[in-house]
């Protein structure tokens, strides 16, 4: 235990684990993890939440439904969350993150591994979560380990078999974190391609809100497998030009959790793709799903101008931000795809 | 034209097809080319149903409430049909098609593409389709075009927006096909791997067994991801010993293929899984579906054929091969998945 507290590696196992986030995920990860015989607390920012999910073993809030084992603890005092823990896994949003790790850095326990659960890439700066993590957080990449893979969270929290991914460039780290929290209904593997995993976590939504606006332009699932294939395709693209894989574009963190994603008919931001096709705006459509955040649309930005900087061909990216900023009318970004040359596949 | 209809290939555009077999997938595949401005006729067995086509404009056994364009003919007089044709689409069935080649290849126009659109292996030979057409039918594998890709039929029936691919080992071949069936909905590849696409094409039906059995044991999308994305993996792993190239499971006729088919919740295979994993025996569920082929109940035996004498590890390919012939229960085959040893992915 003391080896695993300090260094987060070792052979002895990683028992005491904190979740900062009460969300979802964050819960059913937490869920996960008390499963697999581990200690965890949430933290949940709102005490009475954090209540909730400690005295009465349900998030009304986030996860209605769900009955949490009676060993997952929660509370909204930072502090004692974190105290004495072997591990730490961060389960805020993506656009929130920078403002929390502000926050988390002065009382994180020096050592311990990071788990990163959001997806995304940050406004403004176009970093990855594991590069906030690292710059803003101040964890060593060694130590971060990002968790992704076809992983709906209400069907973990149903206890549905699921196959996950842990990426950590040091694998001996992804391998503590993979013994702690695997399950009968929980498989997680592990990979090293931190870059691979979370542009293909990020770009996934992309695509997504491609499906949707196929969907809410009435077309069918011949264009949305060709959606998708093309889609993993130009994200594959621009994850090797930044170091990254292919071979983990084509496994769980990529192929997985792309159909995952967009065979959700609820997922926000097929929704929102939808909505669009519908002719909505984009802030009208967004304000009609109640300010809940569509990734997707965030993610074209940042997925664009990293295309830009590295001069690699998106055009699925392309067709969404044109879409969604540049008044595109959807069936145009239908012309716009399918009216390229004839060419070798 | 000569030079078309002679060695089919050259500059001279292929004008004139024959589309023999008249269910769903040949009677949507005369429309493509008639709505691309070929001259089509379509062979039909019985007479009834040609005349239908013909003069009505409709089939009402295969693609009912579709109306096709007057410019599409249909005959049951074999030869009539194949009189000066500068290409020939083969559309019958995968385990009846030796038969009719052994029909067709009397009358076949020497020289002319070969469109194959059937998918599968034959039972008890092993052999690919496009095997079976050089081997009986004796035609140069140099003339045989593979058609496959995400291509539900009844989707391009309706014009939704389609991405195809054409395998030719000659590439000249494929972009005079591509040439000639390319419509504003319907957007051909091309690529030179026929044994990619055919074992692609012939391994996606396996898959979506396996979707269907987690589907009937009410399993969710995250399971349903994972087994595609394995699924697919397996298969390539599979199309590279017998020399095909990885792309291809990458691309529309591999992943492509294999989304559209899994999605689909009306598809044979599917349906068939949820079936068996309801607890029907095999013979009992194909009867109640009305003796319709599903593929992937024949294909799982050629297929882990092929593995075992190449030696690859195919463990979804044999969860569904155990689950109809060797009474595994359908539970066993999810476990008999995740209990694999943890591992890198």
């Amino acid at each position: 235990m003391t080896v695993a507290s300090t260094t987060g590696s070792g052979t002895a196992p990683l028992q005491r684990f904190a979740v900062l986030g009460a969300g979802s995920w964050g819960t059913t990860f937490g869920k996960v993890l008390a499963d697999a015989g581990r200690d965890v607390t949430i933290w949940a920012r709102r005490d009475r939440l954090a209540r909730s999910i400690d005295a009465d073993h349900v998030n009304p809030d986030y996860l209605p439904g769900v009955h949490l084992p009676a060993t997952l603890h929660a509370s909204a005092d930072l502090d004692a969350v974190l105290d004495g823990v072997d591990a730490v896994a961060l389960a805020v949003p993506s656009q929130s993150l920078r403002e929390n790790l502000v926050l988390f850095r002065e009382v994180l326990p020096p050592g311990v591994p990071v788990v990163s659960l959001a997806k995304g890439v940050e406004i403004g700066t176009d970093l990855r979560m594991s590069e906030l993590i690292g710059s803003v957080g101040r964890v060593a990449a060694s130590r971060i380990v990002v968790l992704t893979g076809p992983n709906l969270a209400k069907e973990i929290a149903a206890d549905h078999p699921t196959a996950s991914v842990l990426a950590c460039t040091d694998h001996d780290r992804a391998v503590a974190v993979q013994a702690a929290c695997a399950t009968p209904y929980f498989r997680p593997y592990t990979i090293t391609d931190v870059v691979g995993a979370e542009i293909a976590g990020t770009g996934k939504n992309i695509v997504a809100v491609a499906c949707g606006l196929a969907d809410g332009l009435g077309l069918g699932l011949n264009t949305v497998a060709s959606l998708i294939t093309r889609g993993l395709a130009e994200l594959t693209r621009l994850g090797v030009a930044l170091g990254a894989s292919a071979e983990t574009f084509a496994g769980l963190a990529g192929l997985g959790d792309l159909v995952a994603t967009c065979s959700s008919p609820l997922s926000r931001n097929r929704t929102l793709g939808a909505r669009l096709a519908a002719g909505e705006e984009l802030d009208a459509a967004l304000a009609a799903m109640g300010g809940q955040v569509a990734e997707g649309v965030v993610s074209c930005r940042s997925v664009r101008d990293l295309a830009h900087r590295h001069g690699i061909d998106m055009p699925i990216t392309e067709a969404v931000f044109r879409v969604c900023y540049r008044h595109l009318p959807p069936p145009g970004m239908i012309r716009f795809l399918m009216d390229r040359p004839h060419s070798r596949e």
